[in-house]
């Protein structure tokens, strides 16, 4: 895999490509060592990102949740193009951007952009569906508007929580989680934003509980009020998805995936996933 | 600073020590871009690590819940022994050991040593005590133990939030911080355990709330055990705090600091600093 993996860094006002293998970090970097910067996960399809500007604008306000300046989004602009310059236009790829805290104490932040190919996991889940579980983050919807401190809607590096929940779910057998606040309310999958179709509408849950804004969600959502199918901010339980017509996870690489299982339960989609991805593609 | 820090990695069961300045991990380590990883600090005095075995049993512990394969005792003093041999020995140190999972998918984990001088803030802090402010973590104290997947107990990499809680006080005039539970109790600082003296015995939260156990807690718990000052775990407030006798965040570097300020409330110690000091001083 190595050689289909690229990697650019920003050093002294330049992105200077890095062969893959080759360290770039090093071990006081607050990213590596704290968790402490925020990334993005941006589609490289025939050798472009045509969704790049709605991944650096939530860049700069993660980076603003966590008071971390950006170098800017010429320079996001660069990195990538020196990431995707020699990319194999006929490979699928994910091109990461890691903005971390550097060394701290006022030191330059670190930035650098990343890119491998679309793991043939993500291929299968995109067109054959997803088996997702409920689990908990005990936290009630409401909470995190008010405390600044949880980070929510940020999309830092600190994802061990979210990667921990999805090897839970592959050890109960399926693919993906939908993350519920503590009354039950449906928040987010750990890498995903969750889109319902029910009463003729699509839905996803409210930004105030501190989920992450989805890209993915929110081009879906202009497509779709520009095609006459309605869209709505909507709390929502797990049972509501079980009752609803189709249940997607969205995320910028995977796109829309289906859920056909939830919670061990299976569910169809009554022929819209058709309809979304189509305009998602347009 | 560059040239008073060390760094080593393990590398084909060997620790290589590596300049501090040169970067050790590459930018596909999952420990940077998922913060999917484990880490121990390790207080070095006087070129020894004296209590290096708790936090090697800590970090097992923290690897397991991660499900992260740990290289083992003895590379971990190996990497320990390469970045203490050249210190001086008069400058008070933290080492930090970090375990992360690799590049993923089987890959060997990263694992590696890194030496600083101990800040000067922790030092002051040492002597001065500290302002603390509570601040809400949003979860009940009895849901992560059903949770395994929020990594209750777990010291992971994944540190945004703990920053991003202590730079909240900072911004408020304060030190550090108390998190405490949806229902107001007192679970642990950021980068810390929380000790209250009342009823003329030493008190700390429960485990089972998710917090990390607490090394120097620990040691501190048996030493007064043996001096004939009983300990007690204990499920306490806020309140319960402003009404002790005197509250201490201890952790492995910075030692017991004494909390002189509670949410913008000036509290004493009842001279109890000095016989807590004494004792982990033994």
């Amino acid at each position: 895999m190595t050689e289909q993996r690229t990697v650019a860094i920003w050093r002294d006002g330049a992105a200077v490509a890095v062969p893959a293998a080759e360290p770039v970090v090093t071990a006081f970097d607050q990213g590596l060592g704290r968790g402490d910067g925020v990334f993005e996960s941006v589609a490289v399809v025939e050798g472009r990102t045509p969704h790049l500007d709605a991944h650096l604008a939530r860049l700069d306000r993660s980076a603003s949740l966590l008071g971390l300046v950006s170098p800017g989004g010429s320079a996001w602009r660069r990195l990538v193009a020196a990431v995707v310059v020699d990319w194999q236009p006929g490979l699928e790829g994910v091109c990461r951007l890691f903005l971390t805290r550097g060394l701290g104490d006022g030191t330059p932040p670190t930035a650098l952009a990343l890119l491998a190919p679309v793991p043939a996991d993500t291929l299968r889940q995109r067109t054959e569906g997803i088996s997702v579980v409920s689990l908990g983050l005990g936290v009630p919807a409401d909470f995190r508007a008010g405390a600044p401190w949880l980070l929510g809607g940020a999309k830092t590096l600190s994802y061990a929580v979210n990667m921990a929940a999805q090897r839970h779910a592959h050890d109960l057998g399926a693919d993906d989680v939908v993350l519920t606040s503590l009354e039950g309310r449906v928040l987010e999958g750990p890498t995903s934003t969750v889109v319902w179709a029910t009463g003729g509408a699509l839905h996803t849950p409210p930004a105030d509980t501190g989920i992450l804004a989805g890209t993915t969600q929110a081009r879906l959502f202009a497509r779709a009020e520009a095609d006459g199918w309605p869209t709505a901010v909507t709390a929502g339980t797990v049972d509501d998805l079980h009752a609803a017509d189709a249940v997607w996870l969205l995320s910028g690489v995977r796109g829309a995936a289906t859920v056909h299982t939830l919670d061990g339960v299976r569910r169809g989609d009554a022929g819209l996933s058709r309809r979304v991805r189509e305009l998602l593609a347009r």
